[in-house]
Parts: structure tokens; sequence; C-alpha cells
């Protein structure tokens, strides 16, 4: 974890109540790992396959290592991108094991993984008919999602290895957060700035539950030209840390966000799909949304209801629709505060063919917020 | 209800174990109400308006004139036709109240006077915000299907009024059900034979919960040369009973099929939406399904967890996917079973132009099965 | 048309292009009418039935009374509401008619009336089968949408009656486009303001297309503490103006938007579906998308290839993926100011039970966004 | 090619008319190709990664090596599977390069490699802003389906290489397309007998455009009692052959079918998703379509339009919803037929455990048809 001041440490105007550490992680039980994968140096990338990587795997699991499913529910704003194993949640409701965020090429190599993984460690359930334990049943349809690190990295060069996967995986664990070029996000961009990996929470008040909705997002997306704080348009604003485009170019715009959301609110389904829907409101505050050539793809799942996944009946607690308003709200405040998480501790970083994207520069953004009368 | 022999009482093949009324009453709660609208003679027809009319309206209560709500799910095959109510449906998974079925163009009437009656009986749910209730609560946004019977009706006439609606809701009840040219379903075609309104239902096995499954159709679908039973082409073999179309034409097949599934079982309503996808195959399999000019729209609604609308947080019973299997069967057997009920009560019926569907020859069918070894 | 300044006059922080009229009529063809239903006043009112309504019918004629159908795609923020015909659009990308905007429990009469009105223009296709011309072909699934009144109108009084549709109807044209208290939107709220009907409209450049997106909500959602404008909390920061409900209370934030997006772009029905997905971005800009008691539904329909219906084959104009992006910016920027122009054009007024509503005060937004730095 | 009689050949009741290979490549351009993974004997399986597999890998190249997107549209039956690459077809209709299948825990191998031959055949297209071609964009999401195999095979070792996936892509080509236990498809179960991979066609008639629908599945689904060919039920009536599970049983039924449906039609996103609604229908015929514990997940494409992906605008031909009907009833029966030839084709194999599926006894199968007086 880098000591970069986090986005309300610079004091941008960010509404609602974060948990302990500001972080996904504040809903118990979720646990957060990374493998970030760092070889050579710019200069020895001279095509696919050189000796040259930036990327990376992060691994959420969301009751740890425990096996039990969760709720999930899900929403794409735009599907240019991947999360496999979104079958299975559409038809059963329920995530299995871990989420994964990787680059895009390495999608398959993180899934085969995390499927051994899942075998490994015996993400089982039991299958009983006629009241006979006749089975072990196990659903390995791993989530693994993607965004396109391919402007530093060398994307075309598979450079995520299993054992990137498995340790990814096996670090996990609870607490602090680490953000910025870490993990599947140590390459990315972000509304033209270094982009990454970035997190926080929110933290509902008692009367409505006192529920907790953590967010991750691998922030990959957005153009300079729109981006805007609190109505303020930075990206018009801020002078110089333009980035630098030497490989054949890809559209301004160019990228995907990637957008994991826990609660412990008690919600089925298709409230947790509700809840993916507002992420489009979080993304759009800062100015994105609008790329055809992005994939903005969300999850959520519930870490209430440990017993749901049945092979017969059983009992569970839901929460009622008129509730869900504070848990809307949360959901758009912690992803507009995870992505400028992720961009604020993002750090310059030099790729292939010496293109270059530049740290946010924190500095002019909050003299430029002061100018506006907004911090 | 007429004496005609239903189906299974012709010995037509039918598999799986019916409920007490082989109806969709066979779900406990379920009550069934029509109101069948005859007025003039074929020549009193001359033109949109005339004081000729062959239609009608069906309610389904979930549960008679309690007010709960119930899980609902949906799935349509072919989407050439209406069902109201299905935005709310979709996303908070719960139907408030009766769903209704009629003709084409009568379904605002339905929908205005269920939303009045609605209002009228109270379908309301305490809102209770902070503790406190602080609002009766309604939803009315009434469940209305059609399917287009202007080829015997005078349907731009508009025939259908607020007290037929309110007739079909006020005759509701459980026990058997009225087949044929009864409610919505008076004046439909299907498979180039006289159609109309069927029920059938499914008990599972003990061992797999003894849960019911019921069905009602409003059947006004398929093409004649595709109708089949157990493999074989009775549209094409039976002789006789052709249609009359002396009106301008419109394709073959037009028409639709709405199928209302029930069940007992506690399905959540992903779950239940898995149900109506099975609802295809029980059309197909009598050489239905392939009509673009067909709404094939189905929705399933289960009378389990009465108490699992709540504005705060409620316990309710859940099932397990692999528990479905059984279900899923069911529902394709019964949905096979209505339609072919529907087609058996039926009578022959001349309409506006002297158009003329005949009802089915079951002796010709009995025959034919025999002849195919069948029965 | 009354005389108060459009959000743009107040010099309101709006980006992008408007077209002539700022209104959804910029898109050539489209044309706009109103019934607003006014009766009694707010004494007259006792119960259910009372001798007072303020309630309305808005029709869109996607290109005016010429029957050709469009492409239309659709998406959905919050389901608490309707807007009938969707099952035909979702499965044939077509819309066929109008689309109507009225009160919850008008949506029958309207769709009624909207049925027999376009059987009398004659909204046909020629059904072609092997070359020849064997029918005339209709799609009677009108949309149409709602927001509920009920805390000034009488809506439990029905109050809508077939005649104030077919004026709407018969009332539409091109051009400047009333606001506020108008058609179906007479009697709405919008954030504890008075809300009401908006419109608006932004032209992409030319190296895009130059292609024209409007925008017509009918603007009943949102919560006052939320609301906010370029990120100041006007919500908060406003004085004054407080919402009066002196009837049984309903949930603050309750109410729903219904959002019609235009446009002479070449888009194909699941490209329609992608603009439909960035109106939650404009909504959320001003504080709205929270609200569980809100149906937040919304269709785009494109008026290019007049000729894509057809019953054999034809020849169809289609746009890139990659040029949607301007388009992506145009419809959530015209989304936030028709939301805004409804507010700014709406009137005080006072409803049943003396519950009132305030029009926004514009000199207070005015000085607040001036204070704030913003204007 | 083994030289089984295929389902025609024996006489079974099928209706309709194929095309010249009765397989998907009598749609022009189409290309299937396999690698066949076979490692070991029976009894050198002593545990997951024992140096013994019964494997492979399918691939279905739509336009063989040419580059060219084609537009597709999907449909899931039940989910209890994978098949990756489809929010980019559900956002964009299209599809980018070819559609491989696999056993479940390959998917992953065979994505990657795919993606990595798509970047060496320079699967690109040139991105054209303000009429300069600025970047080469690829859209690299393959479309992997898969089913289990693990019943015969040694799945949790992992046994697909990055050479089998090649294998599969560099040996595509047109004309007879081997069917039975090959590819993907090599150690399935259909119906409680040895599954795989088969292939069917239909032309439909000139006057309703003399299209082609061919159609590839690799079967892996079914209750053996539940099958059933023309309404005769097989499944109960045929003698021995009883599967033989050795290993810790999974339910009875386990398993599921990937269906690919190509045409030359020139179908729209939407209308390839209502094509792929057709498909339940071909499966539920048999006696399928009934199992949680399935994964029936389907994609349609449409080798017409060679060039509808465009970076700027472009004009395509489309074909009118109503000229649909011979094509879904050209779906469903290719369905049944494929089901039933990759029954026919496959060959008795034993597997890990000793596992043992038996080859469908078409003698039997014959006879009893024949019995009911099917033949």
């Amino acid at each position: 974890m880098n000591n970069k001041p986090r986005a309300r440490e610079l004091g941008l105007p960010l509404p609602g109540t974060p948990g302990t550490y500001n972080a996904i992680t504040d809903v118990p039980g979720v646990e957060v790992g990374y493998c970030t994968v760092t070889m050579g140096a710019p200069e020895d990338y001279t095509g696919p396959g050189s000796p040259f990587a930036r990327t990376g795997v992060t691994a959420i699991l969301p009751r740890g290592h425990r096996r039990s499913a969760c709720f999930v529910g899900r929403h794409d704003l735009n599907g240019n991108g991947e999360l496999t194993g979104t079958h299975w949640m559409d038809d059963s409701g329920f995530l299995h094991g871990p989420v994964m965020i990787t680059n895009t090429n390495s999608v398959g190599v993180v899934r085969d993984t995390t499927t051994q993984w899942m075998v490994e460690n015996r993400f089982f359930h039991p299958l009983v008919m006629d009241g006979e334990t006749i089975a072990d049943c196990g659903y390995f349809y791993p989530a693994v999602g993607e965004t396109w690190d391919g402007m530093l990295n060398d994307i075309n060069g598979f450079h995520v290895k299993p054992e990137h996967v498995l340790q990814a995986l096996e670090s996990a664990k609870g607490g602090p957060v680490a953000e910025g070029n870490v993990g599947g996000g140590a390459a990315m961009q972000c509304h033209g700035f270094k982009g990454g990996t970035g997190t926080a929470s929110r933290v509902v008040e008692e009367r409505y539950g006192g529920y907790t909705v953590g967010v991750l997002v691998q922030a990959n997306h957005g153009a300079r030209d729109k981006f805007q704080i609190a109505g303020v348009p930075l990206g018009l604003e801020i002078q110089g840390a333009q980035q630098v485009w030497n490989s054949p170019k890809v559209k301004d715009g160019t990228g995907s966000i990637i957008v994991v959301v826990a609660t412990d609110a008690p919600l089925l389904p298709h409230q947790l799909k509700k809840l993916c829907k507002r992420v489009p409101i979080g993304i759009g505050l800062l100015g994105g949304g609008y790329e055809s050539g992005s994939g903005d793809i969300f999850l959520a799942f519930s870490t209430a209801n440990e017993n749901a996944y049945t092979a017969t009946t059983t009992t569970i607690q839901i929460l009622g629709d008129d509730c869900m308003d504070p848990l809307y709200k949360a959901t758009a405040e912690a992803v507009e505060e995870a992505i400028l998480n992720a961009m604020c501790a993002a750090e310059t970083m030099v790729g292939r063919d010496g293109n270059t994207l530049f740290a946010l520069p924190t500095d002019q953004v909050v003299a430029l917020l002061q100018k506006h009368g907004k911090l």
C-alpha cells in the first residue's frame, strides 16, 4: 500500500458515511487479494511476447475461504468486455466462489486456475435427493472480469500465469485494501490519467438497518475531456499530464470498468441486480459512462443468508424494496469514491513503446475545486 | 360448464398425475371467474360497432380475495401480444392482484376497472418507516393479458364494458373450472380449430415435496398443418372442419397464447421465470410455437410465502433448484393438457361475416390416435 | 405555453448544443400534443369521484400522422410503473404508433382509445405472402406510460375520458412544446417541488453525423434532499417552498419518471436500448434515481429507416457503435435539461385536501448557483 | 467420420428438407474443426491428473478464416453452464470470431488460445474517426461453450492444451461434418446413452427465401426415463444399455447442451435471439429440457450482411418478422435431428473408474418405432 492520500483525505467533496476501512472489506467476511505482475523495463518491449509486463490479478472472496454460496445479481451499462460465469448467476441467483479481475487476454488462465483452486479447496455442496446425500455438487463457473491494459502492458504476451492467480487467491485477507497500480488494475487508464484498483464503502443509518455496502472497482474507463468532480470540469481545466501514445492509436476512452458491490443486507438476486443499476449514476457523476468501447460490467453479492444454497428447502431473511433507497444511494456514492480512490492512489507509469499515463495531479484537483468553491 | 369430455376422459395420451380438479384451482387459494360476452347473431354484424359480440373476460385470483402479494416470474416465447403490469413484476418480483385475460382491444378497460376494483377492495400494504406505519401503499399495475378474437368477434366494436370485468372478478371461485368458449377465451382459434380457455394441473411426488402446478391457458395460437398429439400429425390427417374466412384475410396462425402457471412450491421470482421457460416445450409438443404473429406470453406465481411482501424484513421459505426438475416437467405437461382441454371443450362458433371455426372433431382424433397405435 | 424562462434562459450550467426548439420536436417529424384536464377547485374534492381533477394526457407521434413503424429500444431503471406495449417492442424492435403518457389509473382508457384511433386512422401494414398482399396487418399494442398524480389529483376518480385522449392525439404538432403543468404532467411533483412535462434536445457535431437527440420527460420523481445542480445541493439549501401533505402520507420520493428519447440517427433496436441505458446518468446528475417507489421507465425510437418494417425484405442504413458516444452524452444531457425545464416551467398547484406543491423558486436557484461559483 | 448410419438413414421420423450435407456447413461459409483428445486407457485413471483423457475441442468458424463479424443473438433455457463472450454479443449484436466448445474445466485455455489465434490471424477492424482510419480495433471476447464430461473423462486433470485448440481451429473446413465421440463432444452422455456432437440442417421453401438453417449441438443432456421420439417413450422401453457409474454419484440428467444455429437469412440480432427461443422445442420433442443441472445455452448467427460491422454507416438487408415462421420450424427440426445424429453416431465408451455409457441401441429404436407404427 502506498502512502498517497485517498480522495477523502484530500478533502474531495464526498457525501455519506464510510465503514472502518472505507473498503469492500467493511462488509464482514469479504477478503481481497492481489498479484501484481511486473517484469522488465519499457525498453524490453519489442513486440508481443517480450520480457515485459505490467499487469496482474485481483481476487475478491465473498466469504473468505468459506465455501457457501452468495446471492448475486448483475447489470451491464456497456458490454464491451467480459465477465465469465454470468449464465449461472442469472439462472440460479448464486455466486459459488471468488470474483476475479485481470487483463482482457488472461481471463482464460484465471478462470481455469480458479476452477482448479475451487476443486482443490472443495467448493462443493452436498446434493440431497430423497433425504439422502447422493453426491457432491460443484458449480465451477468462476466469475472472471477484465479490463484492457494493452496501452502499457504487453497484453498479447499473455504474461499472467497460474501461479499469479494462486497468489492472488491465497493472499486474500480482510482489513485495509491496497489501491492504484495493484492486481488486475496495475496498468489501467482512467479519464486519461493513470487508473487502477479502488475501493470504498458506505454504512446506512441504523434506522434503515445499518447495513454496509462495499465497492471495489478496476477503473480503466472514461475520456479526459468529460472528467468532472461535483460538476467542476477538471478534465478540461487540469494542465499537463497528457497521456503519451506512441503505439498505433486506439480510440480515446477505450477501456472498461468492472464494479463489484458487496453488502450484508439480505437481498434477493433480483434486488442485487437493482443495486447494480445504480452503479452508472456513480460513474456518471464523474463524467464516465459514454464510451461504446467500454465494458462497464457490474455484479453485486450479499453475504447474508449463508445457508441459502440448499438442495432441499430452507429459510432465509429478506428485505422489503421500500428499505432499499439508502442502499441505492450508498452504492452510487461508493462507486464514485472508489473510482476517485483508484485515481488518487495510482502512480505514473511508463509502458510499452514509451506509452505513458500520468498520475492524477491531485494538487491541481484540490486547487481547482477550491477555485470553484467546492472545498 | 358444458358436458363435453375433457382430453383425459377421451383417453388422449397424457403423462403425469393431475390434482383433484385437473385445474389451476388445485393450487390452494387460486380462484377463477369468467364473464362471457355474447350479443346478437352473426348477421347483426355490419362493421365495427355493430350489436354483435363474442368475447369476454377471465379473472384469476392468486389468493382469492385476500390481498397479500405473490412472488411472480415470467417469460415470452413470442411477444406479439400484451400483458400489462410486467415492469413491476420484473422489478419487484411481486404480483399484487388478479391476472386478467381478455381480447386485444379491451385490455385498457379491463386494466382500469381492475384498478378501481383493487382500490375499492383495499389491495393496500402498510408502509412502515422507522418503526411507524406511515402510509397505505398500493401497487396498481394490474396484469392484463389478451389474445385477438377479431376473426369471430367485432373486436373493433370494443364490447367489453366495466360491468363485464367486475362480473369476472366477483364470480371467481375455486373448484372445477369451465373450459372452451368461456371468458376471454370465448372466440378463440387454436391450430385452425375452435380454441378457448383450458386448464390442467399436476401434483409432483411426495418425495419431491408433493407440490401442485396448475395451468390456465387462453389458447388462440397455432397453425392447423402443424397440429400433432404424441407425434401423430393430426392437423394433416383430420378431414373437414376447415375454418371459414370470409373477412379480408389475416395470416393463418395469427393468434396468441396466454399461459398462467400457479404453484404452491415456495419459489423465488427468478425460479418462477424458469418455470415459464418450460412452457414452450408444452406448446411445442402439440406443434405450436412457430408463429411470429403470436403473443406467446407466460407468467408464473407462487402462493407460498404469503407474508413475503414486507416493508421491513421478514422470513421466507425457499426451495433449492435441484428440486425443480419435477416442477419443470409438470409445467410442460400441464400446458400441453390445458391446450387440449381448451380444444376439446370448445364448440363450433360462427362469427362476423360468417367466419367460422369448427370444434376439434374429437372422434377423428381418437380414431387417428388409435390407428397410430397411441390409444 | 407560459412565459416562465426555461433552464437555459436562466443561465443554469448546461453543456451541449440544443436544436432549434430545444425540444423533442427538433427530431424531424416528431409531434407532441396535450390535453390538460382541469376540473373544479380543491374544495370540490370530497373523496374519489369528486368533481375535481388535475391531470391529463400527452401524445408523442414519432412520425406525425404517418403510419410507418420506427425501430425502438427501452430500459427501466426502476420498474414501479407502467408502460404498455413493451412485449412487442422487445420482440419485434418496432413501435407502431404514438407514445402516450397519463396518470397511473388512466392507462387503460388511453390505451383503448389510442387503439381505436389507430384503427380509424388505418395504422396498418400490408402483409405480403408469396408475392401477394393477403392482408392488412395491424399491431395495436399502444405504448402508454404513466406517473402517479394522486397527491394533487383525484386519481381514483378516473377523470381521463376518451375525448381527452383524442384531443391530445389530434392536437399533436411540431415546433415549440409546452412544458410544466401540461398534459399527463399536469399534477406532478419533482424533487419535492412542482414537476411536470419537460423537453430538450441536442445536436451532435457534423463530423459525428450531425444527428439530433430529443427528449421528453414526465417528471414526477426524486426526493428534495437529494436535489442538486452541478454538484450544488440545492434541495438542502433552498429555503421554504415545502410541499404540503394533508392526505394520509405516502413515502417521500414516491413518483416516477417516463423518458421518451427520439433520434434521427439510424439506430437498430439494441442500439436504442443502449441510448436508454444512459438516461439514468442524466437523472442522477440532478440527484434522482434512488427511489424504489419510482417507475423510471425509458424508451427510445429512431425516425430513420422509414421503410424498415417489411413483410418481405428491405434495405436499411445502420450506424456503427463507435459513432454512438456523442449520442450517449447527448441523451444524458438532454434528460438533465428536460427535467430542469419541467421544473422551471411548472407552477405552484394546490390539489385535493389542500395538498400543495410549490414551483421551484428559480430566483433562489440562480442565487445559490452564483454563490457556489456556478454562474 | 465413422460409418454408423445417421438418424435419417435409419428412417427415424424427421420432418423437413435438409441441405446437401444435413449439417451446419450447409450454410455457405461455415466451417467446423475438431480436436479429439484421447489419452491412456481407463485403468490409467487413478485420480485427477492421471495420464488419461477422453475430451476435446470443437471449432465453428462462421465465415471460415475471413474476419468480418456476424450478427448474433442468443437465449438460455437453463444456465447451469458457460458460454463466454456473451456480454459483447448482447451489447453489440456481433460475433467477431469462432465459436468454440469444450469441457467445463477447459473453457479458459480454449478462450485464451483462441484470443491468441485471433490476434495472430488479424481479426481486426479498421476504426475510422473523422474520415480517417485511426486504429485497428479488435474484439477479443471469444465465444467458448462447454459441457461436463467428468463422468468418463479426467476433467479435473485439465488435459486440453493450447495445441489442441489450434488443431481444432486449423482443421476447420466445410462439407461433411463428423459426429458422435468427436471434438468437445468426445465423452458426453445424452438421455442416459452415449452422447456427443451432432449436426443437421434445413432449407426453407424458395417462396420463403430458400434460406438454410444449420445446427450443431454438443449433446450432454437429458434423463433416460424421459427420452422419446415422436411420442414413443423409448427411454422406458429400450432394454439394457444401462450406464455404469462407479464414481461417486452425480444426479442423473446432469449435463448440458450447447446449440449453435447458423443461417444465411439476413436476420438482425433480436431476430436471431428469436430463433434461439425455438431451440427448447426441438430439445423438448425428444424429452429433454427439464434438468436444473443442465446448461442449455444457445446462440444463433447470420452469415448475411458481411459488411454489417462498420465504424461509420453502412447499408444492410433485413427480413420481415412475418417471414420468420419457416425459420422457427426449421430451427426446432434441425435441433431435434442434430441431437439424434449425435446419439446415433456416438459409440460406447468406457471411462474413468470404469464408468460406461453405451451407444444408443439403434436396432431397438427402429424396432420400437415400428411397433408403435412410426416407421
